[in-house]
């Protein structure tokens, strides 16, 4: 039996993990999950998975729930966090918390010797060099559940040893992957959520219109891997079949494909190295889709992704300035503050404005990520 | 130093065993060779590789050569092919003859214990249930060269004891697969031969272009990956860029994918599990191909399909029927004796007129694969 915490189960990777772990109860114990303010849905995944623990954010939602649930213990804030990703019987923390607050949990659950599924890709971009470090001190497993990442960590196995070529990165191109970049201008939140291919949260999706999701995946990626920033390729593929793939020194190039369903991915970080049964998942029908289309990236358009490459071949602190600046700029967008097109711009700007500093600490880049925050917020303000 | 011998090196599979090995020669060392009646291009294969021993099909070659070459052993017939498949210190045979006559040295190689890298498909259609007994008796690998079955065994690895749920096994529906039934009525030898993707041997050309050399391939895939036919399912798929897939049971598919080069699974055949450079082979680049087409192939259409798929799951000695029939009409076309669509016919007729063996023996599948050939030819001469 794996006993797992889930850190952001009420969020759409979380709720599709719990999918997941009910149809295997035979192996998995969910022994904690987190939620931010959603209690409702956290309310009914208790009742589906009896945690032993939850944690939430507020203090008043934990009194409530633990007045409601005497056999669970109710935690909250980021100790709350912390006390539940480094559970003592807990073998593998999933941590699909949005954005640069999942990068605490998974240190202090590494730390605690636990293996991580990580969907949380800002921990890898604003951190990549301690986690990966911290990751091989440790001896812990660091498990993919980002459904690109998941498909090079599967085209990956049985090749121990044999170097990595290229990575080809795929990429939906997002809401907007049609538009030219005058026709941005003015496009609406509601549009940009509407995802061709993938159901997913706000954050991401908005990430996805913009591409600095896959910017950030490019980063992810590097660390994940192993690989030089030039080794990474990005391929418009608009079918989301191809998940991404591996190109050897033979040309060979392994690549995992199937429909677009995250709980594959997620299935897999918690079986690894082992595959079961995909519960009401849906086998590929490449005939039905008739052609797989793959088409490069126009840095033009597609800006996000050159300050992606940026601020990871410079590296340092700059990827951290690159996530706070875009979580906020994504945020300010979806409350309607500001324009698609501005989310890059302030980007830019906050990483121009930035004095990098390299192999920066933890605490240095909680400073790092507010800073860029401020600065997009100052930027609109002025 | 890994030792090779070749059989069938003056072929198309062969000659390109021989660039293989010519770029690695740090690595192995071709022992022997043979060659059937192109001793001019032996003799510069021999000039290349340096080889101990060479086979050729007739006495007066062999007498020749070892005139010629003195430091070298002349052997001929099909007892110099099992020398040379059994020659102690050699450590893999690859089989790169064409057709039922690649039998033989397969057995007494595995029987000798020497690893087989496979491109003689026929082996397996004819005889998968004495192949696949030997190779787990005598306890060595059985490496598929046939890019397809290459692909599928990439695309295994990795996954031991992860069951396989579907093979995708892909055909690029050959020279005439834009023609409708009715307008194969009379195609040429020379358009036949036209192959859009790959360059092959003059009968694994004309075996694409009736889909023959898919059905063997079907049956080959049967054998050497343990599933039943209903897992196995062919794709028409003109590019040939998707070599072949596996679909596991988590709906997860992986592929291999690459640019047509036969080098590839050669060599990876030869240096299993290891990957090398690839010499002068080509990157794949998805964005300039542009999209990849699956089509669900048409058994009305594509007939010889169909007549492979019927003959597997029937089995006994009836593949070695459909088998020894299309050597035998393939040949008779490429001779211009008959016409195209009487390939399939003559090989419906003869399974038609079989009466199957259930575990067929060595000496009965030599017998009933001459008695298939005879059944064609006395069709023809009706």
């Amino acid at each position: 039996m794996k006993k797992i915490t889930i850190l952001g189960a009420t969020g759409s990777i979380g709720q599709q993990t719990v999918d997941v772990c009910l149809h295997h109860q035979d192996e998995f114990e969910v022994v904690a999950v987190s939620a931010g303010k959603n209690i409702k849905l956290l309310e009914e995944t208790i009742k589906q998975i009896k945690p032993k623990v939850v944690c939430v954010i507020d203090e008043k939602d934990a009194l409530y729930l633990q007045e409601k649930y005497k056999e669970i213990k109710c935690v909250y804030g980021p100790e709350g966090l912390d006390y539940i990703a480094t559970i003592d019987e807990v073998d593998i923390v999933l941590n699909a918390i949005v954005g640069f607050a999942g990068l605490l949990p998974t240190i202090h659950a590494i730390e605690a010797k636990k293996d991580i599924a990580l969907a949380n890709k800002e921990t890898l971009v604003v951190a990549g060099y301690i986690i990966t470090k911290l990751v091989k001190e440790n001896g812990v497993k660091l498990l993919p559940v980002d459904s690109e990442h998941s498909a090079i960590f599967q085209s990956l196995q049985g090749n121990k040893g044999n170097k990595i070529k290229r990575i080809l990165l795929t990429a939906s191109g997002g809401s907007f992957r049609n538009k030219t970049r005058e026709e941005l201008v003015g496009v609406s939140v509601e549009d940009a959520l509407k995802h061709p291919n993938w159901s997913m949260g706000a954050k991401i999706t908005i990430d996805s219109a913009t591409l600095f999701n896959k910017g950030l995946e490019v980063i992810e990626a590097k660390w994940l891997f192993d690989v030089d920033y030039d080794q990474i390729e990005v391929l418009i593929h608009p079918e989301s079949i191809l998940h991404s793939a591996v190109e050897y020194e033979d040309t060979s190039v392994i690549g995992q494909m199937g429909t677009p369903d995250m709980r594959l991915a997620i299935q897999y970080a918690l079986t690894y190295p082992k595959r079961e049964v995909l519960v009401n998942g849906e086998s590929l029908d490449l005939t039905k889709i008739g052609s797989l289309t793959f088409i490069k990236p126009d840095f033009n358009r597609f800006h996000a992704l050159e300050l992606a490459y940026k601020a990871g071949k410079i590296g340092g602190s700059l990827p951290c300035v690159l996530n706070g600046a875009n979580e906020m700029a994504n945020l300010l967008f979806r409350e309607g503050k500001i324009e698609f097109l501005q989310i890059e711009e302030l980007v830019e700007k906050a990483m121009n404005a930035h004095q990098v500093i390299q192999d920066p600490n933890v605490s240095q880049l909680l400073e790092i990520d507010c800073w860029a925050r401020d600065f997009v917020l100052k930027e609109i303000n002025k």
